[in-house]
């Protein structure tokens, strides 16, 4: 049997940082992965081609008040595919620059030092010390009559997608983040968008003071809200999707592509259970050194629950790496208050800490500072005069929370998380002179309001 | 005499802020402009306009990727006189709303409590406590044959500006930071741009390692070096602009436009010398809390000679304003090692703190770390992957400068600025983990390597 | 009538940083004070005074291990009487260089811009902008028969006090930090000490956690808790203090003095309700800046309830008086999470921010790491190995309390306040190599344990 | 040959925390040292024992004032035994709990993986992984005539040291910090103290502006600037000393006792230079991450001659162990800016980052701000109204240094040097209300000086 320092299971955002840095300290290390490539779901179809695309159809909406352009969706998947393709490359050379083993397969945990991979070339058993299950998150779909004509955001996003030209009309199943950036880009692009959504509002994890400000400002969609989908069966060149209200009441919608985005769910690996390690519907359990029950195990991304973003899987990794690096000691930790969150609707929105509804929830008193984009230079060049910037504030000013929505948001974001993961103040970005004429004057602009 | 606790000279982004905030904590105020409208040449034919334009041609640079699209000149002007036109109107209503008067007129300072103004009216004098210059700077022209024919960047930006389209070609004298945003833009929009420079580079006040990794990702232009300007004459539809280099060697050429880019002065209100204030050629000497050798005389801005930037102005007047509240004290400091600085040119390019140079002049040791846009998925999504993030620290990893060339450099800049405002270290950038597919994911990746 | 910019009702640690800030920014200033001298109870016979008897104390008992010493108490007074002299001299001398007035007598509030004084030579109306009430507390006498056989604190810390000698025997009615103070250093130099206490533990208002450690540490006195007194009456050369225990059963002791020590309560100044400014039964309410419900007048320092230190209202005081030159803006904020507090018995305890107690009632999940002067060089030395100091994190590992109890206690809570004001980590504390061989490095060792 | 994962050479503090700290993260540890126990010189006759007897001193002087008290020599002494012995305890409690071997003998360095130990059972080689230089340093001792007859320190520190009786009198040749703390206690204990320094100047490698503040506080001593010992010989039942000065006259001082206090050099262990380890005068070179020219070879503490303090080579210590830990990557630095260093002279004097002469030499601007001891209600209660505390800002008001001499020195310094390290200002400090009364508030009312 091989043995390995560390082993990880998945070569995603939540296990390859680890990886790379576990190797330069002198760890023998290989990852596991059922592609048997580097960067996960988020570069084959998550994150990075959705804002290929999402990025380019905000760019033709800008340009389109200057003139009656038209863009190929073919064309915008090209630029899609390339992107992809070159990261691809880029994460191969890495690879091999670093010398690191990918390989291929579907790893089941056996003990607190043994996994066993089920690869094309039969079962394959490997002994670790350390061991990190960045296995991440398969995409749910529920048990729905004609479920099988639905396609995924994978059927978008994925090299060489399924779908190759726009669809004259999408229902989308699911007001989530993904539902609704879909719906965002497809609706500016011509698509009449049928978003269906369980309950009373879209983005139902998010704050609602937000997403009410973010909801007027997004492109024409029609919303059935408090709506569950019964079936999906074919009509004509389309589909019909047949909806049912809380009331009971029926009724359909009829369009040529339908989109299941009902979310997704922690990819426990096989054996967890068995092996000892503690888990629950949210993910596995960890400490805020992602350390599990077993201190040898760690779990990292969004296989533990506790974000599910790309970013926040590669700081999580890291931390792993750090832990592993001491002996297993808890040296690092990750702090969950401070990372960002961008919904890359068209306009986008951003929020990081303590929102308006969960400072309510906590009790704790807060003073909030607001800067409109209707009164920033750079969205008023842009003609995107929605949105605003907010700041929040503790009794102390210490700043505990932001959003923006509009121009710049997932920029911006980034600075408000910085102050939040240390202790900044309103003072502190009062005093800071913002480069000029860009949003992110809205920083200084709001926090100055308060002096 | 009519009295005030305090006057401005100017009502610019050097004055107003701090008549706001002076107003709102009791104050009497009066600002004195020559133009008689708010926020100075920023916005009648500075920052704003340009930026407006700018932003536009990066748009649509983007955009032609994806097809063989035409943008008209014309109508990119109109998008910028609608945002200057929106703007003033929105200072006019925040200034009733404060209930703060301007007064047309330009101001002579007899003594350190008396102001005179010249007014259409007459003369009027102005009793004060505190005076605040912040009288910006004017367009330096130098005594050349020919000068009257050549344009400034107020008559390319004001609104309703006198170059209506755009000219096939144009000779710009200068390549300071003026006349190689607008060679950039030029360009990209089609026309021959011939770029004339004194020294033997581009932004010739600027860190040469950071220009130097900027000159060969701007667009197509012919720049002369080492040329100075003897003569502007007309020939045809256009000028002939005669250079004769630093070995006597003369050339010419002819283009339909010629633009004076050769810097800007502080403008030093008439009385300054008389009143006994010390000024030098950089401009009037404050202290870092802005004062003047007479302690309730103010200078902020540009007239200052520190930092010749609109959002530096903001924060330099509302300095002003703190001491100003706390009886004439020091209470609040002008930080300049954490303005950031963006040069709009496409791609930008931004800087803080201390560059490369200046920590060699200073004998700092430094350690550097860098991304590549090369590597940054949003860069390749836009196609541009020129350019990298560079992070500068001292030995003890203390966040000490940076800079940006490419996408969202002005962006990304402030949160650097914000690092070198609070002794931020490599930790606390590594360690945070931004929006991701986002440029801002480089602060991360950067500081990482480190580790 | 008389116009003051700035009116103070008290001269001390509450009214005088304010208005010597006030003066110096160019305010007229007058302070209203019923002792006509600065600094307050604190100087007069509260924190100074009986520090000064306290430390002497402790170091003849540092001493006394190596020889059979005595100490004569009336030394220790003269000692005491000479810092208060010498202090008054100084306070005195600063008021004359800094041309602020103190009127003597009492202050009533009428309305938002006029107090009437009661002086020797009769009522003066004085005319105000802005008014701070710093009118601290009184000590609370209870209804007891035989309450005016007690002496209070008073008796002991004033100049040239009351109680000249070390009483053979006291009666300290109250385990508060002034009773519990006073028993300590009173066993110590040879008093037989009873201390009546109503609740079933000292220090009844601090974290039991804390408290149950101080406990075993402090020198030989009787306690009797769960008691009330009835009565105080002559016994032979002293005095009878009968108690009733929570069951109804009396008992009494006999000791040569008794003394109050349950509390003080604020002093509301006489006009406060009819000028409609809001309190209740901790003090006149105010925001976090200071500000009661009339904006334009502040309630500082003991009588607002929030903090009863002397350092506590220096800072606030000075948050009104950087309000006030804000035109009665919340420019600045008390942020109560960071004040240091010392209970100087011997040994001290010291506290600051979320005890566990605390934490535990908030609900926050924290991390302890604990070191022990039973390890420290400095309390080795000084042959004092109880107590120990105790670090709070938060699961970000930021510091949110901390305590020590033992040597150096109320110096080092200081750099523990420090870290909770500016959002300090445990690797803050634990990189920062301090000074050898002091208790101080209990600060790093204590961090680098969860590491 | 056994093979190690880390060997230290030494077993003092610029060793064993690194020790503690791999073998809890799992690495074979052991340290090689020629006394063969734990702490070092710092414990065995340096920092711990001088501060033993200092401590008492100081004590026994603060209580003189109130009684014609007499202490013991032999009684101080026997405290300070007591300490050391207590230490020795736990320390080799510690060491068995740990499970960490220390092998007693003098190591030479083979090569980059072999160290060869001599040890009364004859050489020892070990293979390692990695090395930790940890020696220290050793006392120099001039070529003097008579050179035998002096003592040195360790025979006034070490546990029943060779001096039991105060001398009568002491001719110490040295005026730096050893020198002069030995000179300040003997003083005070009632010997004739004669000072022998060869410049013009005491502490000569410390700034000068501060040690002219301390140097008229000092107790009674003879100092003999600029003179130089020709020669040491027995007179009666002492010695004299022969001294010559810069002009070449000659003098003599006879004394009961002789000690030379002429510094420590750095004991770089056989084999460096044979090894390839670069080093020179000051000590083994080393980058900030304590690494020597061999990367997996790292040199700690005095042998490195960045700071001769025991509290700063357990900080590198702790900074290699990181390293280590993490594959020999500089993962961690020593931040040189902000150690506090307190000579423990009656009074202390303590300084910590960049002092007045520093500044000037780098050309630093910077503003002082003073808080006096003569103001302090603390000193003032010890009577001890001599010295201040100086904070020192660079024109940002960031705090870049600062020095305190009087009470607390010791203790004041170390929330100073917190400042440092993260970069805190004078509002930062001016903000945080510190305990009062004591000596700690002179930090918020310095800074509060500047506003």
């Amino acid at each position: 049997m091989k043995s390995f320092d560390v082993v990880t299971i998945g070569a995603g955002g939540a296990s390859y940082p680890a990886a790379f840095r576990l190797k330069k300290a002198g760890f023998s290390v290989i990852m596991i992965d059922d592609k048997g490539i580097m960067s996960g779901n988020c570069l084959a179809e998550g994150c990075v081609p959705s804002k290929a695309i999402i990025e380019t159809v905000h760019t033709y909406k800008r340009i389109s008040d200057f003139g009656d352009f038209r863009i190929n969706y073919r064309d915008i998947l090209k630029r899609k595919d390339k992107v992809q393709i070159l990261r691809n490359g880029l994460h191969r050379k890495e690879l091999e620059e670093a010398g690191i083993e990918i390989l291929k397969g579907v790893a089941k945990i056996i003990d607190s030092s043994t996994v066993e991979v089920k690869t094309e070339a039969g079962n394959i058993k490997l002994n670790y010390k350390h061991l990190i299950i960045g296995s991440g998150a398969y995409t749910y779909m529920p048990q729905i009559k004609g479920i099988e004509y639905a396609i995924t955001s994978a059927d978008l996003f994925r090299i060489d997608p399924k779908i190759k030209d726009l669809p004259e009309s999408i229902a989308i199943i699911g007001g989530g983040y993904i539902g609704v950036e879909t719906a965002s880009y497809m609706s500016i692009m011509g698509s009449r968008v049928e978003l269906i959504e369980r309950s009373d509002r879209i983005l139902m994890d998010m704050d609602p003071e937000i997403v009410g400000k973010l909801e007027p400002l997004l492109p024409d969609m029609r919303v059935h809200f408090n709506n569950s989908v019964i079936s999906i069966e074919p009509d004509g060149d389309g589909y019909k999707t047949t909806i049912i209200d809380n009331n009971g009441k029926s009724d359909s919608v009829i369009t040529a592509c339908v989109m299941m985005a009902t979310g997704r769910e922690p990819l426990i690996p096989e054996g967890t259970e068995e092996a000892g390690i503690k888990f629950n519907r949210k993910g596995i359990i960890v400490n805020s050194s992602m350390q599990t029950n077993i201190p040898n195990i760690y779990a990292t991304g969004y296989v533990n629950g506790i974000a599910p973003l790309f970013h926040a899987a590669k700081r999580q990794s890291l931390i792993a790496a750090n832990c592993i690096m001491s002996g297993d000691m808890p040296v690092d930790r990750f702090q969950d208050n401070c990372v960002p969150f961008t919904v890359y609707t068209i306009p986008n929105m951003s929020f990081t800490g303590i929102t308006p509804e969960k400072a309510k929830e906590l009790g704790i008193k807060y003073i909030k500072s607001k800067y409109k984009m209707a009164d920033d230079s750079l969205a008023e060049i842009y003609n995107e005069p929605g949105g605003e910037l907010d700041l929040i504030f503790d009794e102390d000013m210490k700043i505990i929370g932001g959003y923006v929505i509009g121009n710049d948001a997932g920029n911006i974001i980034n600075e408000i998380s910085m102050g939040l993961s240390k202790g900044l103040t309103a003072r502190d970005f009062a005093e800071l002179p913002h480069q000029h004429p860009m949003t992110f004057e809205g920083l200084d602009s709001a926090a100055r309001k308060l002096f």
